[in-house]
């Protein structure tokens, strides 16, 4: 047989293996995809990822071997043997426990911490090889991923000499998922957790969860939404929450659950949820103990009290830290941990951006050292942009955590293309002021400023059935980016982009450089085209879909937009100042100085701190109004302009995701310009001001935005 | 190079193109896997599929020329090209309109009607050609598929002379998809309509969702839930309406809306909603004139009115042929039906089982030519059984519709296989009588026996945003038979069974043979678990899943399981005969008088007829008593059969697919045994008698199965 008709048939065998439609890509595989490398590339990478040499099995390391075995083989199409000792081009994992190998090196390990690794290039018995080692096994698994990232962002892996461990000891992901499968504030479909077929079924799918967390450093994830509900606590339960578990801990991923504070009510029938109460300390310790009998390393409760109409200590006259420390108790044995969320605010009469810090700041030092408090990183609501929160360094005797929002609630949903990293980014490098300058949030966050026993960085998950996972192809890049932010607080919002994109998208500049550009420039669009300038909880009711600035009628002051922009015909802009709530007196004096001061307070958080007339003028020389409304149109030009930056990859994209996020960008565009002219006819109708020469009006008048109902936008709360 | 070489070379280099887990199947594909034939059947077919010669561009010719490219070059290994001129193997598609080839044959298209198709070898100019013809471009679609199922099920295709139409008009999948994408009775995810994203992206799943639904022959859709909301009427969803419909178009499917009959009062504040009242009329009327400005096509209403709290005609004192001919005048001017449902009961102590007949009967004659009532298959709700409806065969002068179940809702939802072909078999076997023998459900419903101007078979969709669609690999099978079945009523359920076995799973016999058995024995085994002897409407309330024979405490007496079974220390069962409801008189006597005797009832139907002692002895020689808790054991040992069988084909199924429904059976496991401890448990708790022989008691007692409570079981109804 000649060569060219070998070829021939092989084509055509080939041809048939190949299933129907598997050249189309859905964002399934999400950063993993391990698609083919270049070819010369490829052939550059291929010996250094001749073998796997694994001594010692564990359901870890073998998850770690697989992924490498994956991961080459999609990358350098050619899956690595498993050698038995050193070869050339060999890639060497374990841990110095695991690996005689290894233990012989004695490599650096010990500052690296239990999840730390080290990839190095080095030789063994004469061999060139590539170590991958940690002190534990899932630190060999995070070493597994970094290398295979390497390779998938084009990077040399011939003389590495990594090491690298997380600053973070709780990474984690909380599912505001109901037990009916809806996922609050979720806008990827039902949740991943198909209570009714666990434990019987394993999905394949609940892997490729834990995959994709492993290879961004999670280790933490609350399977049940904040708004709790007691039947998680059930052995009915229980056994399904086991079988996640067990899925999930060669990952190095521990569960943990949303624990409703009345539990022991709603339950047991006990009279009383009053954590002083005996009886009730009693019910949580068995319930615990229960717990870990059925998950020897459940991680511990993430509790929201006394906010939002939730049970909490508050009701039986008790502080946070008695609710807190009575369940922190009945974890200690065991190893759990508390995660008590500060989210709280009531109609006390208080501006709601000082609430949270008022109840929690006194408390400081009266948790038990196994309680982390969980603090959003702005005072009101995962808005399009916050100031930090003044919880961030106040309370120096008390573990606090990140809580981000990866889902996007606030934020246009899965249609509107929103990179999260650097709203993120500015969150953690803003400085507190609280030790000197340099404490930024980032050093609260990562324990470096006051050295607690726990750290944290949680974001709020925006998972569901979706096939992409996250409901948009871009939205993976905030899942991606909450684990490297989570990981390392002071990590490039830019670097990630790109480390995301490449992974996802190609490492081709051409696609690279304009996507990245987009996603940088993705966060400041959505501020202009919702709250410029500091606005902030201008959304619509419930839902929070689409603007809603004009709603002032709701049964709580503080869930209506215009107590927000206290707008008027004079002006507009909550006072925060010694004027007006003087909440920025919760911030470090410099902190409170530089936001109170009009000179210093900047455009981005000015209508945050000040209430100012409408024709007070920015530096930019232009008055308050007119800045506004410029804002508001720049925000659509910019979405216009990533609109026409996708349409220009179009051929260099597979055609199935370029077709998915070109009709979401025609979405945005649709809804930023509603955005625009809704807010602009509303604050038109208060400043009575004429827009900037050569402003388009909104298309509508201010009756037609209002009218506008979307009673079916997902992702609503549920009672 | 050496051909190994260049072998080896070409491995490495396809291995590239193969994504991860491309091997992997997960059911998304349904029966249209196109997976490549056994190389010597393949070699087979390839000299009669060597091209595709299409004459004329039409977007249904269009799809029928993909589909052939796409089934065929899976199956077969490669694409045919396209021919301009008759050669040797080709496949010649059109119509005598679209193709002066197909039009100088004079094939006998008359009687195939508009969708019918002609699948013929044939010379064409001195070449062998296979012609698919039809009188419309559908019909051409239909032999597509058709041509490919051949293929697909290893049936030769080189002496083809097949000629086959629709038997039935209006073949039809009710969607119960609430707006928030809530699926009522829904097993299978999220409605498959993401409205929030809708009309500017379209998702390629709807076109997928259309193919599958052309490849059986279903030609209409009613998108949103018989529970309606009147707000699918207004212009923000018409416009996602409009883009569904533009889809499914070329697939020759067209959509229809369940209308709510108080819309007018919803939506425009009319007063009233009486069908007679001028202001009404006139809505309607633009309503259906401005539905068609959107969908020019549009298929017309499904209506559900005046049962369980819907508002209807009989609010005004008007009766449901006033209302559904107000509705179908206001369609008619541009050819839609209405699709009116007789699922109507209230609490007025006549027998539910005999209350659609007594209301709808009297209204014979009474419905425009453009109304159809849509009948369920049995008088009560989708049970397990049921005998057929007394309606069928009762209104001469009315077209009536077949609505079936597809969805699982009291045949344990989407883990437990239940193959309903058979179900469906029996219904449409089963034998009216009312025109002498032979008038079978199936001739009333195919419309040979009165010549309706209408003909309809609907189901209640099974599919959903899961990955494989229907919530089971198995209840793909469902909608798969429920288009088979709507096609032709007298289709054989084995033969569909048989059909679907090969396309889903393999032709290999070893394969086909088991399957088939399981889900022909499947049926029967899930009512012996469930409601045997003609037992019905024992499930817990409100979900249906699982057990609930105890219910006595709901608001309407027959809401209540205990009303229906009508146990206590002497007996059980519905006496429906003369001494009791005497519902049975609303069959033909022929009918009454066989069900309506002991000694011709049979097993099957036994307690829908009879109130007999426990002590009742059956043919087998067995009491009521014995015979009873004899088939709930039988059941769960049909269950325990079904597994063995199952696990017995590991190895020649792909791993991920075999692994679901190795879990799925699992689960029916534990659920049949559920089901017949309960039941036993609760009934002999009446019948006070002892277990025959060697039969196994209950695992507990009957406290403990009526303390279980499912509060978040998927699929339930919602205000």
């Amino acid at each position: 047989m000649r060569p060219s008709a070998a070829l021939g048939l092989l084509l055509a065998a080939f041809a048939l293996l190949l299933p129907q439609g598997a050249r189309a890509e859905d964002g399934y595989e999400l950063w993993l995809r391990y698609h083919a490398a270049e070819p010369a590339a490829a052939a550059g990478y291929r010996p250094a990822a001749t073998a796997i040499l694994q001594q010692g099995d564990s359901p870890t390391l073998d998850v770690a071997r697989a992924e490498l075995e994956r991961g080459i083989g999609g990358l350098l199409g050619r899956t690595p043997p498993r050698a038995t000792a050193p070869i050339n081009g060999a890639i060497v994992i374990g841990t110095p426990a695991s690996s005689p190998l290894i233990a012989r090196l004695n490599l650096p390990l010990q500052p690296l911490g239990r999840e730390g690794y080290l990839v190095r290039s080095m030789a063994l018995d004469g061999r060139r090889v590539t170590v991958i080692a940690g002190n534990s096994d899932v630190g060999v698994l995070y070493g597994a991923f970094r290398l295979l990232r390497l390779i998938q962002t084009g990077q040399p892996i011939e003389r590495l000499n990594l090491a690298d461990s997380p600053h973070v000891e709780l990474r984690m992901l909380d599912h505001w998922d109901n037990l009916d499968r809806h996922v609050v504030r979720g806008y990827a479909g039902l949740s991943l957790w198909d209570w009714q077929t666990l434990p019987r079924f394993a999905d394949p799918r609940y892997t490729d969860y834990a995959r994709a967390n492993a290879s961004i450093g999670i280790n933490g994830v609350v399977l049940n939404n904040v708004n709790s509900n007691a039947d998680i606590l059930t052995p009915h339960f229980l056994e399904k929450v086991r079988a996640l578990a067990d899925i999930f801990r060669p990952y190095g991923i521990r569960v943990y659950l949303s624990a409703r504070f009345n539990a022991p009510m709603e339950l047991a029938h006990l009279p009383t949820a009053d954590p002083l109460d005996p009886r009730v300390r009693q019910w949580w310790r068995e319930k615990a103990d229960e717990i870990y009998r059925y998950v020897p390393d459940f991680g511990g409760f993430l509790v929201k009290a006394n906010s939002e109409g939730t049970p909490g200590p508050q009701d039986f006259h008790r502080t946070h830290a008695d609710g807190a420390n009575m369940m922190a108790q009945a974890l200690a044995p065991h190893g759990g941990v508390v995660i008590w969320r500060a989210f709280v605010y009531s109609d006390t009469g208080e501006d709601r951006f000082a609430q949270a810090y008022s109840e929690f700041h006194p408390l400081d030092g009266r948790f038990r050292d196994n309680v982390i408090v969980q603090v959003k990183n702005g005072p009101i609501d995962f808005q399009p942009r916050e100031p930090f929160s003044p919880l961030f360094g106040a309370m120096p005797r008390t573990a606090i955590g990140m809580e981000f929002q990866v889902t996007k609630e606030y934020l246009g949903f899965n249609t509107h293309l929103v990179y999260l990293g650097t709203m993120w980014e500015e969150a953690m490098r803003a400085d507190t002021r609280v030790r000197g300058e340099g404490s930024t949030v980032a050093r609260v966050v990562d324990g470096s400023l006051f050295r607690p026993r726990h750290t944290l960085v949680a974001g709020v998950a925006n998972t569901g059935n979706d096939r992409n996972w996250s409901g948009s192809q871009f939205d993976q890049a905030n899942w991606y980016a909450l684990g490297r932010f989570a990981w390392n607080p002071d990590v490039s919002a830019r670097d990630v982009a790109e480390e995301w994109t490449r992974m996802t998208w190609g490492n081709d500049p051409a696609i690279v450089t304009p996507i990245v550009a987009m996603m940088m420039g993705s966060h400041q669009a959505v501020v202009d085209y919702m709250t410029p300038l500091g606005l902030h909880h201008l959304m619509a009711t419930g839902h929070h879909y689409g603007p809603g600035p004009w709603v002032n009628d709701l049964e709580r002051r503080d869930w209506n937009p215009t107590y927000f922009h206290n707008g008027d015909r004079q002006g507009i802009g909550f006072d925060r100042t010694a004027r007006g709530s003087n909440a920025l007196a919760q911030y470090a004096p410099e902190v409170a100085a530089r936001f109170g001061n009009l000179s210093t307070v900047g455009d981005d958080y000015l209508l945050w701190f000040h209430h100012v007339p409408w024709t007070y003028r920015l530096d930019t020389g232009r008055t308050v109004w007119d800045e506004l409304v410029l804002r508001y149109t720049r925000g659509v030009d910019e979405v216009r302009a990533m609109r026409r930056t996708w349409a220009g990859l179009s051929g260099r994209i597979d055609p199935q995701r370029h077709a998915q996020v070109a009709a979401f960008l025609a979405i945005q565009e649709d809804e930023a310009q509603w955005w625009r002219d809704a807010c602009i006819a509303y604050f038109q109708s208060l400043s009575g001001l004429p827009l900037p020469a050569g402003v388009a009006p909104p298309a509508h008048d201010l009756a037609y935005y209002e009218a506008i109902r979307n009673p079916y936008a997902p992702g609503r709360d549920q009672p």
